[in-house]
């Protein structure tokens, strides 16, 4: 179906209303209201993704709209919040098709069941160039218990969930469609980076386990070495990680062991959305059998010291791309 | 200073660190946190300008930062909440330039100081086409007292905030550079409505009193008449409003008396951002006393009754252009 053949209000009564929260009143209201708990605080984060600057402008659109959603959720899960639901502004481009939209509707459906969270509300404007959504997301912590980017304590041991570096390796392959058959790539290996790219895996299930444990934490969304030299900065201490113990898929050691390069993509790329945590070292067992049991899994791979910087050891000829073995973000 | 020489982080410490709530933590970490007063509800809202959509691509970026900030507020205002602060996400143009930012900076920065919010977190991101401004707006009402759209009863009078029509008039006198001669209007008359267009008003002054003694509200972004068409609908009932009770500013009458026409355009077209309630009767006069006394205004324009459409009275040739006297929204 053509795009001019539905309307604004069309759209929200067709795709939008049936997500939305009870205190959203079927997005027929100016706004929305939610009725905080007693005992907690709110926690708010933003992120946008704009076609061809977060995504690939021929992504299916369910696809970016579980993207969009997704990083959000991701920062959520690193400040140890429960996610209650999110606001929504879509910027649209001309021709769209009902089809498309629908499919969005539909990707935002499946990960509301999926998060648990429901629409609180938005927007939709046209988008001169293309396809553009704003998402605010709102989670819940026990009062005072947001776990900051700055948390991070000399002695602390450094902890991430999953692996590191799939969804670099994955946009890589995705930028050069002969990368895969250079490294001798598997179908499926090849297919399990692709999708680490396209669809992010936000960690909200450790979310109580981060706020029990956790002293300091950030998701990873501008890759490994760059965020803890955030968290790092923000903290007023110094990190240092072992190359050696920073979790690959099956599939990112695949293509590390066929270009030992790549480890500095693994390391520093983007898109992650794993969690980097800082704890006390007699805290990481409770939080590492935690994510064994959420099915997601966490390494410890590093430490805080006192200083300020961040750095990476390890006899890997990868290394020597991130600057003698350490990167500085700032 | 040229676009190139700004980076993000740059950025975010330059312009919107210093206009961060105490929860954002001064924009170092992944979100922000707020604790809401026991008692009270939260108000969520949403909207997005874009440029060549909702403003000029040349408008002072002062303004449009206003504009985006104050047609949230406006939302607010109309739902009886007190602003408490917002989250911008900005889709910045390549070839921006630091004097830009920087009074977009100055924009927020005096907006926040009028209406006594802060900002609690958002994101910056490229945008291939125009200036785009998401803003998340966040406001308390008192536990369940939201005052809705829906909320009209049959027996109500209709009440408006200041003038109507200014902006849509503005808007014309901004598309046809010409039409201010033609219409005779004085050099003061001119800006006045083009100001009205270029900088919305938001009566959040009003909140308390809207909270105190509305039955039902909107604020009035699309129109006059198909706004109200929007309240009748949801509350499902009838709205008859006349045209002679609607309140003109100065300079909007001097334009209608040159062309009875544009008494359609004022009534029709969008962008007042002045308040549309509904209330008993009997609250009408302490609701006008409070307007008065914050400087605002406001009029009883007409009443609601049972029934499901919006129409106009009035013995104006201009009524015409609405189709009979009614104007139908959906």
């Amino acid at each position: 179906m053509a795009a001019g053949s539905i309307g604004e209000f069309e759209l929200i009564a067709r795709v939008f209303a049936p997500l939305a929260a009870d205190g959203a009143l079927g997005l027929t209201d100016d706004a929305a209201f939610y009725r905080p708990r007693p005992g907690r605080d709110l926690v708010l984060t933003k992120d946008e993704v704009v076609s061809g600057v977060h995504f690939f402008a021929d992504d299916p659109w369910d696809a970016v709209a579980r993207k969009a959603l997704r990083v959000n959720l991701s920062d959520l899960a690193a400040k140890g919040a429960v996610p209650v639901g999110y606001l929504l502004a879509l910027g649209l481009p001309k021709g769209f098709t009902v089809e498309e939209i629908d499919a969005l509707g539909a990707g935002l459906a499946a990960d509301q069941a999926t998060y648990g969270i429901s629409l609180y509300g938005g927007d939709t404007v046209r988008s001169p160039a293309g396809l553009t959504l704003s998402v605010t997301a709102i989670g819940e912590v026990k009062e005072g218990g947001m776990v900051r980017r700055g948390g991070a304590k000399a002695g602390d041991v450094i902890v991430v969930t999953g692996t590191i570096g799939d969804a670099a390796l994955g946009l890589a392959l995705r930028l050069d469609a002969a990368l895969a058959t250079r490294l001798g790539l598997s179908d499926a290996h090849r297919d399990y980076l692709l999708d680490r790219y396209l669809l992010p895996r936000p960690r909200g299930a450790l979310a109580a386990a981060v706020a029990d444990h956790a002293s300091g934490g950030m998701d990873i969304s501008d890759g490994l070495v760059g965020d803890l030299g955030k968290m790092a900065a923000a903290s007023g201490v110094a990190i240092e990680i072992d190359a050696d113990r920073v979790p690959l898929s099956e599939a990112a050691q695949a293509a590390v062991t066929s270009d030992p390069h790549l480890l500095a993509t693994a390391l520093t790329g983007g898109d992650d959305y794993e969690l980097a945590l800082s704890m006390p070292e007699a805290e990481a067992a409770a939080f590492l059998a935690a994510a064994d049991a959420a099915g997601i899994g966490a390494a410890v791979i590093g430490r805080v010291s006192s200083g300020e910087c961040a750095s990476v050891r390890g006899d890997h000829p990868a290394l020597a791309d991130l600057g003698a073995g350490s990167y500085r973000h700032f």
